[in-house]
């Protein structure tokens, strides 16, 4: 199960804001396009942002300059454009800051073998991302016992990364261990990724789930419907502090509250180690209208209502008991252990 | 602004799923389309419910017997019938019953003295539920200070009342004595009550205001977008426990959390001094649909995904600042100042 496919120099999406009524695959052959399929969300996942935006470059190789002069000032500035789609989610920029760098290492070459770097360069931060995964998955699954009831937040499965995911990757990995784990789904107003793209992959992995309105996730936990919770990030900075989806931030708060387990799950592209703490990560505020209309339709309110569109919110790593990436978990005292494992 | 006119022996009522797109007023002339009008929530809010109801008697008056054995039978058995249409706003059961003891303490009447009663005594309700409200919203303005960020959840206003409101209610006091509150308003899925009519109603009384989804509250709270926060309720029990709106108790723990003042306001039919504590009222499970389709449109989630639907939850008393009642504002220890403030 796979969103995207790169095969001889073709890039292929699947589009996740037709999921789950449609299976909608897509040929990417702009990086402008490319730009918007991110923006808009069509491809989303902070791992899979990277990924992607790897590809992009790929794609867009034989529209620059043969003269290595232009090309590689055209390149930075492809690097520059694609880095405009979002601001939040570190993966993107990391994995555009790879590219740069392998460039920078390789200048003397030629054109033709810098373009031939750059696509190997990316295909390994394609594979890196799918081995990622799978050791994340170990590390969390060990974390949680038989018949535990997870609740998770937005979508962090294979539709999310080029693997099979961070947050979900650690639940499928459960399963597969016979664990016999289920899953509550916060749906995650306001673009409903937990209702759309999570209960979508659970069901292919024949996960029990049951889908709920982000607000009733404190009543599950009152009742002690809730053994564990996890998440996934989109930047973690040098503190442990964690911006993710909308909501993560909620669902922390009430995990100490209710003193349940409260787990973030991200690779080591993940951690912008050049950040202090959290208020120092850019939030995304998007267009009021997502708020508005429910997946476009028509209005949920008066149309001249106006709406609040953080896309993001911090978690203080205060609130997270440990963060499980591809080198380990990592617990407190964060500042220290996350220095310790995390090196890029 | 009214949601239901009883006029001329006549019941007509504001279509509230119509909102806010259409403002449609149906007329109600049976007991049976009264009890439907409850159950799918075209008429809502825990006072009104309890006037709607009285009024519902009232129009099936004349389909009862005229001899006074028969009609007293089926009397009792219209009263049994009305509570079945929804199980955990008190106010319903509050207003049944006090017709029911009306009707009992005037058995030695004529069946036409005894219709001529209990129409009186129903807009006897009315009329006390308006000036309920308006002590009410007089205690609780009195609570806010001038440019005061206020965040409400659910719609508790004159859509939910037949006066201006209980929470709400307080907003529009403030506003009225000048005090230039702005609401921050929870959109409360799955039926979007705060979207659909809380923005309606704030729009129509002139007062700012932002649209929120629930999962972001906690955001705006860290960043100390909020000063307080109001709330109605379904039930409160004589600890003070209170049942309301799913995500009520999710704002409550927030609250808590970041040191904000969580505030209740209801009228003395909420209160059910028969409850000792919050876990004996009956928590309404609505139908998954409600959540797996945003107003009854496309799917947001695979068609066969499971959802879990609580249509109310359960907020502790230790974390509620103070009840706004039409009596005053009872503060802790509740059950001892509840027990003195509240009489029926």
């Amino acid at each position: 199960m796979k969103s995207i496919k790169f095969k001889n120099k073709k890039l292929f999406y699947l589009d996740q804001t037709k999921l789950p009524g449609q299976e909608v695959w897509r040929e990417l052959t702009t990086i402008q396009s490319g730009q918007k399929a991110i923006k808009s969300l069509r491809v989303r996942g902070a791992p899979l942002l990277g990924v992607f935006a790897a590809y992009c470059i790929c794609i867009h190789l034989d529209a620059l300059s043969k003269r290595k002069f232009f090309f590689l000032k055209q390149l930075k500035k492809s690097f520059d454009f694609l880095k405009t789609a979002r601001p939040t989610a570190v993966n993107l920029f990391w994995a555009l800051d790879r590219l740069d760098k392998v460039v920078s290492k390789n200048e003397s070459k030629t054109v033709k073998e810098i373009k031939e770097i750059i696509i190997k360069e990316a295909k390994l931060i394609h594979q890196e991302d799918i081995s990622t995964c799978e050791k994340l998955a170990d590390f969390g699954a060990a974390l949680l016992k038989n018949d535990e009831n997870i609740l998770t937040h937005c979508n962090t499965g294979f539709l999310a990364t080029s693997g099979q995911g961070t947050a979900l990757g650690v639940i499928f990995k459960a399963k597969q261990q016979g664990k016999n784990p289920t899953v509550y789904i916060d749906e995650t107003r306001p673009l409903l990724q937990g209702a759309r793209l999570t209960a979508w992959e659970l069901r292919k992995k024949k996960i029990k789930s049951f889908l709920i309105t982000d607000n009733s996730a404190a009543f599950l936990m009152q009742k002690k419907m809730i053994d564990s919770i996890i998440v996934g990030a989109d930047r973690i900075a040098a503190s442990g502090d964690t911006a993710n989806k909308i909501g993560t931030y909620n669902l922390a708060v009430l995990a100490d509250y209710h003193n349940i387990p409260f787990y973030v799950a991200a690779p080591q592209s993940t951690f912008d180690l050049s950040l202090q703490k959290g208020e120092d990560i850019v939030i995304e505020k998007r267009d009021g209208a997502e708020v508005k209309k429910v997946l476009g339709g028509a209005f949920i309110c008066p149309a001249e209502t106006k709406a609040l569109n953080f896309a993001f919110d911090l978690t203080p790593s205060g609130l997270i008991t440990a963060i499980i990436t591809d080198k380990g978990v990592v617990y407190p005292p964060y500042k220290k252990n996350i220095k310790k494992l995390i090196k890029w």
